[in-house]
């Protein structure tokens, strides 16, 4: 069985849990586990920022982002189907009490026109104040797409100009800036929060850190240990995400060149795919024009040794290579998702 | 000077104060008010609902029916301009920590399968579950515009198709009935909660209430209390609002024509505004292709004697007629503003 | 029926609702109505304060001085049968999200001392920082007790010291002005915030006020609106609280005497009350010694012809004396209770 | 240097290491994860109860729990000095929303009358109702003291007459069952809820897990995904925590003996300890009759080679033994403690 369902899927590797069982440990909440402080100097230098807080989830450091810059009845602006709007479960109004706007996107990419044309950066007694836009990238539901940096250009001008903090959604930054050919702090040093996750393409079994401005991360660690995220010896977690960022970076263009590789030959299978619209790990196949029943695709793809999962659309199958897939798998991979998917039910 | 900056400007006429002081009185918060009662009792058949609330203000109305309905990290949907989402200063968030998912419209009408496509209608570990749709009846924000009646039956079908309430707000509620010429419960029967508001074109000093099935409304008391909405001898604000059922209900229809007067005069004034657009007592202004500062603008009224209120797009000017207002007052307010936006600065 | 239950119940004279139908009105959200600005300007002056804002009850200027002055998760410390912490439905920690925390208090007072061995006034990662004490003057659950001078500068010592505000939660601030033979500002000098309540014994149908420091009410406004408290002519209310200012307050001495009529005839007719406990208008009696159930005893009064109401003690009785009341009122009334407490059932 | 500053700060053994790194894992989000599985299935049985969730720290076991079982306005009571109330950041007001009521308690044990006395059991428009008992066993800032089973029975014997729920803040619950020698489930089969956490006295780096009854779990796994507290591979934490529930629970009797061996011996220096209240793993040690400032003791110990940690209460130091400790670490800890305080400074 190849299972294509998500990069989230990965297990430690043999040198990973190495990296985890030799990491020197201590209690990190009175900041005494090495192992985190090392990763946490690291992150800043990567990201070309001031502090870091590692945290157990991505979900967990995009929360922390709200609670330390959103007062209740503030407004957050983002791409209307961002993971934190979507995925979250509700916890940016829940947690933050945030009134979350969504904006219409392309490739999961919003202007900073559409940021200016709605946003109220002034007190009123009325309207919610503005105090934050979500930039996502890679963006999950539009397919791991990565903003071009002059939209992101963009948006840092505009939001500069109104006085909006930015917080980027790295969830998969590392993919982004492997896809632009770039240093990750090309694509982070404007921000003022930062979260990125070691659980998925990088390959932990759990561990993501909040990045950003010092100031703006002045409370969170009491906010971390609110919510429950504050553990004693991380460093047995974050001694994996070190051993991530030193040795599964720049090994995700194999998983881009690999997506690359299975959304060709499905295009050359006859499935309706443009190989030109995958960035990075992502493959999306919308079973509209087929005329198939979502689930039963599922069923026929898993009867043929092939895993895909559901894409938010509710026509669409998604595909997500990582560092579990050799570039055989994929093409297994894609033979057997032409059989099943063509041949009569 | 003519004021035309809202209906909530209007003044207690001699026949309301005279109602106001020899109404019954008793202690609201043990149901001892008979006036209020009575009220109460009024608006369920009005509105053909099952139980009814005295608040203060439409503002609290809202948000009792939102604490009564959402928990918290449950998405609401309506129009994206909705006054609930922009004017009530985060309320919806802050109060019930809803994702608030703002809908494009067309003159403040969403569709059913605007909600179909985004809706969420079962539990889930990760996607917020979508609770209610919010209508605004009349839409104050595209300019008082009354929801066609086929829109609003599309929408309650699809919502009991989805499992989802309605929270009709309806502020300008006899608004929208005066302008489609029915009775209010033709608008309201369908709706889990409806608002509504006596300070503005019914003419009284304050007071709404929040009407709707009594297993929605079981929590609004308490809630209404927690909120400090609770008031002792609110009779003298409920007998305001008696009057105003009685009487000032069906002479909206002279808002209605006055507003209409003052576009026709406008347009005929060469200003740019189609009288088609008029449903209710809003008449919009767009400066836009005028070339004029919107601020300049005002100024230039109030020197001539009329008052225009901002609209929310930044480029519009809004006046609201009311029973404050004769048909002769808008003819002087029409000529005043065509001449004072017409001559050179 | 002589009705004791409370001075809530207090019905509006003629001259106070003479004083609504004749008050100066106009917008009170754009600040334009004169009768509201006259109030909160002489109620500054009054309490020795910077600013004002008038609200629908004094439960809601409570939760509006939450609002401004704690952050979530922080603690408010307070007598533990403080009426915003046993009577308010949980707001304090519902909306302001305040660690609630009562203190053991003598006649409604607790110390400075007390304050000192449990606040946190550092900002930790561990330990609810401390914010704001809650003095309730006069304290209802302790029966209308007025707080000495001497406890309340203790109090305001301690927390200048630790850095706390403090909050006087003053629904019934002027009967303890008058108790003590003060003036109010010599109570409410010294607070970060007051709220005052006008719909108790001053005799106004509703209305309350928040008074305060100019920076500790500077969200103030933008909360109400939030909260739905927001009125448009407001000035119908504010007519009645003005009239009440000035025709209201210095006759509350009467009350307090007509409880301590009530309270001497009470012990003299054999019933275990201490007139040395009654401060203000409150009287208390306690059933535990005449072995009488309060339902029993409460219906007993009833068919004697008076009114009593539950204290929050499960055993105990309370009558409250208002403007609504002659001192010949109290002396049946004493008469009805001794006689309907004293026969055999 | 002995470390005797918290049992928190225990190292991962080499067996522990070895379960970790050898556990079976897989996507815990999609319940696929075996190890996690099988933990969670063991606690259910181990306590008595239905349900289990695997977290990342107690802390989110105790957030997840009120979120699972109280609205926000409720109350909840518990011993004022409980670790939720008092060392979780505020959370159970910021997050829940919960009344925060704390009794004063004799070794961190309240009794059912405490409660009976303060409880609101039925809805109130007024008064919070309350929801929950918090019991925290063993009691952390009264010295790691264990409920006697007949306070918990008495306690649970009210709540179940009141209808309330009970929570037990087990951080520390396996040193409660030994030093009282009865299975844990004896502790915590009627609880509704009960927290456990691995990363104490078990010896894990981290974990903890939510374990109580069906219906009050059902939200849980939706709660901790919007905390941040869904990890993907968590059978890395849970194969600690099996581990140590394994090998690392009889053997806590032996940190209950040093601490007793340390009390003993201090005592018989000359300090200020009744080894009598030593029920597990704590010590503490008041310095107010030594006269010593609590911050030249502890520098004073530390510059002897051992290093004590504050306990709560502002005069008094605490040691708490744990598996890395042997006998001797004990012996000679107490020696250069005695020598530390005893001589001058």
């Amino acid at each position: 069985m190849i299972d294509l369902r998500s990069d989230v899927m990965t297990l430690p590797t043999e040198g990973m849990l190495r990296a985890m069982t030799s990491a020197p440990l201590g209690d990190e909440q009175v900041r005494e586990d090495p192992t985190v402080l090392a990763l946490e100097d690291e992150l800043t230098g990567l990201l070309g920022q001031e502090a870091a807080l590692f945290v157990p989830s991505a979900t967990m450091a995009n929360q922390i982002a709200l609670l330390c810059q959103v007062r209740r009845g503030q407004e957050i602006v983002g791409e209307r189907n961002s993971h934190m709007f979507r995925y979250e479960a509700g916890g940016p109004a829940f947690l933050a009490g945030a009134v979350v706007t969504g904006l219409p996107g392309e490739a999961g990419v919003f202007t900073g026109d559409q940021v200016r044309e709605i946003a109220q950066v002034r007190d009123s007694e009325h309207r919610p104040r503005t105090a934050l836009a979500v930039v996502e990238d890679t963006h999950n539901v539009s397919g791991g797409r990565a903003w071009p940096l002059a939209a992101l250009d963009d948006l840092h001008d505009t939001c500069d100009e109104l006085g909006l903090a930015v917080h980027i959604d790295g969830a998969r930054l590392f993919n982004a800036a492997v896809a632009l050919d770039v240093p990750p702090d090309r694509i982070t040093a404007r921000a003022r929060t930062v979260a990125v996750c070691f659980s998925k393409g990088l390959g932990c079994p759990a561990g993501a850190a909040l990045v950003g401005r010092s100031d703006a991360l002045a409370p969170a660690r009491r906010v971390r240990q609110m919510l429950g995220g504050s553990l004693r010896q991380a460093g047995v977690l974050a001694g994996a995400a070190r051993y991530a960022l030193q040795h599964n970076v720049a090994r995700l263009a194999d998983d881009h060149a690999n997506a690359r590789v299975l959304a060709t030959l499905l295009a050359e299978g006859g499935l309706p795919i443009d190989p030109a619209g995958v960035d990075t790990n992502f493959v999306f196949l919308d079973l509209a024009s087929l005329g198939l029943d979502r689930e039963d695709a599922r069923d026929r793809l898993r009867s043929h040794g092939v895993l895909w999962s559901n894409a938010h659309h509710p026509t669409v199958l998604r595909a997500v290579t990582h560092l579990g897939h050799s570039e055989a798998d994929l093409r297994t991979a894609a033979a057997r998702t032409v059989e099943a998917l063509s041949k009569e039910p």
